[in-house]
């Protein structure tokens, strides 16, 4: 089992809501199943029904050895209100596995089920940091250059600038744990590059990651097209902006999935030309799989929170599995604090100052 | 020519900057070639440098006959600011083309050059309606059902319900116009498709859309996927989203592009494969072809302004004048006043209501 970084005496690695998502909990299990060949040391609380857990874990060996059951013996449904959930679910799977990391016997949680359910439930029992006025939502993107990590997705769909400051010190301690990455390069989403672009709310936020200590790479504003461009690592904005964007760009990478179907099967020779190419666009379809980014994280809670697509098979529910790990296992919230702590000993910080004269004189 | 729909005894069409673009103004008579056969009736005021014009003009027969040459010794360079082209480009191709406008001499204007100055001049020169209370800047964008208007693209990062409001009634015209549609579906971007969903500043304009005898065919909330699967015929937001939203989708698009032209080149039976294919393919590449698309265009002035991509082709120029040319044709400038006095004839509009109790009480 993983020692958590804050040398608490933690039993489990996960607790895992084992009844959500749409083909719960066999789809949970064998995706526990994949994970557990990565992460052998791992211990996992599996929430839900005794019986069909011990049933669905005795033909899974290798998630048998890493997983200890708790029965659960509700479950919140997919078309539960966040309101109903946390009135009516306290003996849910997805509650007692948030009461694990609210109790600190787990560090994290993951989940495929009701998403509105989770964000309000993980907000009230894990609670935000003291250090950060808002959790935000966060997912990992594709792009030319590798993987890019966007937030907010739509938590706060209302941000001022000391919020997207906090989100990008998130963005990056997430970055540094999930992508591995010693330094990465912040970019703040914006309707074009230079400073003078955009409203107070981004200037003033640019101004305190320009200025500030809080120890960030930060390259200045982006616009749409750098998210999958690759221009940074990771991509800042309010829940808002951040959500249409990312089902924007989902939406046109289907449309294109779609018409080049209709392409491969209008013609004779565009069928052949199809089963020539195929293994190359396999591998580009698995680059592209959904799959591989799946997981949603709710990050600024005293815990890790991953939301696993609902609809997802095995192997996206092992990779969401697999995000809260490098999660757990990098000492994420530790990183935060500390970056946080970093930031607040600047005085830049307390009120952001809005874009200084010179600087508005040098761009005009 | 063009009988304008206000009965004036207006001399031009449009008016043409002849000098704005990357390759001007070889690539803007070209593309002029190329919309005079679609236009033969049409009458262009052509200014821009009389010498350079006359001579061009004498190779490319079509356009001459459409075309009167108007001398502008200035040419507003692609990186002036604004304010430097109101001060110094008064004798500049573009804004001879502008005041060509505002005098009533011409229905509108097209222009490949700089951006900024453009909307700045547009703005001041030929001015607002006076029923609008701030111009929007418009496209066209492919989706699965075809071509969808989305505004504010960018010309109001920030923007309040009356904006949104006013946003949808130009984009019903603009749809009604250029893409014939006698009652385009009109969606408001948002963060989820439920009444509840986002700011405040969205559900208050979807209140007004659902309740106004504005006459339009509105549908409610969309989400940044609806874009490309064309849910609706006009995506209304505001400046800074509808900005990121549109980069997104063009990014996204030149990723999937790009990891194509690698998947068809990487290997041997996957060029074998693209050559088989290419005939069905190259279908795909015209219909997404951005060309196709050129053409932004300043909703909401007393005369049509189109923007063409500077780096465009002669195709994509003449798609920018097809489509200033469809605004002249049908009267969009007088469609917008219709609507908006319909709008204006009901109470709702004065100050739009909140969310009823009874309404989020159904929600709950």
């Amino acid at each position: 089992m993983t020692a958590p970084a804050d040398g608490s005496l933690r039993r489990f690695s996960l607790a895992i809501d084992a009844m959500g998502g749409d083909r719960a909990p066999d789809c949970v299990l064998d995706g526990l199943e994949l994970a557990a060949e990565r992460h052998p040391q791992a211990q996992f609380l599996l929430l839900g029904d005794e019986t069909r857990l011990r049933e669905a874990l005795a033909r899974r060996p290798r998630a048998a050895k890493i997983c200890v059951v708790r029965h659960a013996p509700d479950t919140i449904s997919g078309d539960m209100k966040p309101t109903q959930a946390l009135r009516q679910g306290r003996k849910s799977s997805m509650r007692l596995a948030i009461d694990a990391v609210a109790c600190g016997e787990a560090a994290g949680v993951v989940s495929a089920g009701n998403t509105g359910a989770l964000m309000a439930l993980a907000k009230i029992v894990i609670k935000t940091m003291p250090e950060i006025s808002r959790p935000a939502l966060a997912a990992i993107a594709p792009s030319m250059r590798g993987d890019v990590v966007m937030l907010d997705l739509g938590a706060n769909v209302q941000c001022d600038a000391r919020n997207l400051v906090e989100f990008a010190i998130m963005g990056d301690a997430f970055a540094r744990a999930v992508l591995g990455l010693p330094s990465p390069t912040i970019g703040l989403l914006n309707v074009g590059s230079e400073e003078l672009k955009g409203d107070d709310r981004v200037r003033e936020a640019a101004d305190v990651l320009r200025d500030s200590h809080a120890g960030l790479n930060f390259h200045g504003f982006v616009e749409g097209h750098d998210i999958s461009a690759g221009t940074v690592d990771v991509v800042v904005t309010d829940g808002f902006t951040g959500n249409v964007a990312l089902k924007t760009g989902e939406g046109v990478y289907k449309l294109m999935r779609d018409l080049l179907k209709q392409v491969f099967t209008s013609t004779i020779p565009a069928r052949m030309g199809y089963l020539l190419a195929r293994p190359a666009l396999e591998r580009l379809r698995e680059w592209m799989d959904p799959r591989r980014y799946n997981g949603a994280i709710l990050l600024g809670l005293n815990g890790v929170v991953v939301k696993s697509h609902g609809g997802t098979d095995a192997t996206g529910f092992a990779h969401a599995v697999d995000v809260a790990m490098d999660m757990v296992t990098h000492g994420f919230t530790q990183t935060i604090r500390e970056s946080l702590s970093r930031l607040a000993a600047t005085p830049a910080t307390a009120t952001p100052a809005p874009a200084s004269p010179t600087i508005a004189a040098q761009q005009d």
